[in-house]
């Protein structure tokens, strides 16, 4: 998988993230995901087609996305409801919108439609496209860490 | 949202079933999916984009996916492991792949990446797109039940 196609996607994540919720996120060592294991509470999946396909998800920890969100509606947020979930799914319709933008000015038309989201404690998330590699990139904040798994390829 | 567009997804559930696992299901009465509660431990999410946009999840209850997974593998499944997440992923495509064909021939041409599935006791699935509503179908097998969700809209 072809880095220049990840790094719209992280980027648009910082962006939005610094924009939305004044939160700046670190990002650790990308690695080629291997296991399955859980590593989050929240997730964001989207769908991506067209010059480049595959799925994209955001998984959060409890406290991270607390955090977050707390940030971005200015009041203490005490339990992963309607109005978090909302909020994800807004974080990742926003990264993506702008990725897509990004990728666009790159030379590729994607096409997405809105995310889904779920929530649960300790879930585990796992992108079925074999002929995609599954990278994991890990972030950092004050509030805890966040994930975002890409499972994308090329079609030019 | 037009029915028309929903049934071939609904058929094509039901065909893949009855085909892979030997598995009768029987459809509910649907309902516009108004309260996001939990209401299954493995799901397959799969975004549509084209004439049809939206997102489609598949969540099955564990007693359910469980015996489905064993009538398709010939063997006991004691786990929410891999292979059930893997065959999970692959009943939603396979069914999004005939779905796909379906709406073809009515002339929508649809698009969609592979599925993601994400395993967890007690998962919560929200479908963002609010300008379409959330339909929820219902069904019934002998293992115990599962929920088809579909959001999605015609471009057309």
């Amino acid at each position: 998988m072809d880095a220049t196609l990840i790094n719209p996607f992280l980027e648009a994540i910082l962006n939005v993230l610094k924009t939305m919720a004044f939160v700046d996120a670190k990002t650790g060592k990308m690695y080629l995901k291997k296991d399955r294991k859980a590593n989050g509470d929240v997730t964001g999946i989207i769908g991506l087609t067209g010059d480049v396909t595959g799925t994209l998800s955001i998984t959060f920890t409890e406290g991270c996305i607390k955090g977050i969100i707390a940030n971005m509606l200015g009041e203490e947020v005490h339990e992963i409801d309607d109005e978090v979930r909302d909020a994800v799914g807004e974080i990742t319709n926003m990264a993506c919108g702008d990725a897509r933008r990004k990728l666009d000015d790159m030379g590729y038309r994607v096409a997405s439609p809105r995310p889904t989201i779920v929530s649960g404690k300790n879930h585990v998330v796992q992108h079925l496209d074999r002929s995609s590699p599954c990278i994991a990139i890990p972030f950092e904040t004050e509030f805890g860490g966040f994930t975002v798994e890409v499972s994308i390829r090329s079609e030019k």
